[in-house]
């Protein structure tokens, strides 16, 4: 048996991480200790870095590196619309289609009875006060098209429907989609909101 | 657009791990910074450790946190066996196996004319240097069973034959294994060296 070195605790923590388990944690290990100078040390430092400046943003929930993010912080996007998500990954995926200039709500999660989750545990409370403090004039309900996700925009829905403008995501046939890969629900929702061409 | 801050460059450093792309690469580290004690610090300062104390065993060419390996300082395992493998985590595979009690020699990859890989390049003068100078009985060559992996063994075996006896692993179907999934060529070797039960 190998002494528990150095080595073995990077493996079993870099295996605790999302996407990998303990064989590619071993495989990601050997290829950092090939690429000491060029991935290690600067991913070591990074991490040390990342411990010691990530926080949530007070406002919106974002992760970022300030008290309030970039995105709360920039000026030019106080125009109105606020848009709801789920989680910070949602949010990053919204910002990297580069088209919404609105700032964004995160609730951290979906509402879910089973997990004892309630409006309290979601930033909902803080996403009703935002509507009445902010000049706020609609709301986008991005929430994930699964059914916690779209309980939880009903359940906002309600709570906003008289003081806001609310709207949802189009649902329908992603782009680059094809219709014999597509669930009934999808082709169902499609068909319903067809467009006059 | 959000300005690049340390979250983006670690993101950008995971996404180079092997088996981490881009979005694994964001998904990890929105997990890291919510589990920034229980996580994030004890991986950057494991990724510190390691980056400062992980080296090659110049004997062998494992990978440990001194200049002999565990396994070459033990002297519980000098009972004349070499094993030859082509990596590291070949190595490590046949450790976790736990079985063989001998020592090894790592190779650091296969013969390759394309990628002008030569035996100078792969550990294999030091192979035939141990060879003389250790009291090695048996070369066993547990190199994988492909197409470079078998020409690197031929090799090896023309210039070890004349000193030691040289084995390799057997080949066959696998523990578990169905014969309805294997290849052909698995198959014709589990038949061609099938043993009287």
């Amino acid at each position: 048996m190998r002494d528990r070195t150095e080595i073995d605790t990077l493996i079993d923590l870099m295996a605790r991480l999302p996407g990998l388990g303990p064989r590619s944690a071993r495989r990601a290990v050997l290829h950092l200790i090939r690429k000491r100078a060029l991935l290690l040390t600067p991913l070591a430092d990074a991490m040390t870095a990342v411990a010691a400046s990530a926080r949530e943003c007070v406002n919106c929930g974002n992760v970022g590196t300030a008290d309030v993010c970039a995105i709360c912080a920039d000026e030019t996007r106080s125009n109105g619309l606020l848009c709801v998500v789920e989680d910070v990954a949602d949010l990053w995926a919204m910002e990297r289609s580069n088209v919404f200039k609105g700032r964004y709500h995160v609730l951290g999660g979906t509402l879910s009875a089973l997990d004892s989750i309630g409006p309290d545990e979601l930033r909902i409370p803080q996403l009703v006060r935002r509507v009445e403090d902010e000049a706020i004039s609609e709301v986008i309900l991005a929430l994930n098209a699964t059914v916690d996700g779209q309980t939880t925009a009903h359940y906002i829905a309600d709570q906003l429907e008289t003081r806001v403008a609310l709207t949802s995501l189009a649902q329908g046939v992603p782009i680059g989609g094809e219709l014999d890969y597509l669930d009934d629900g999808t082709i169902t929702a499609a068909l319903n909101a067809r467009r006059r061409i």
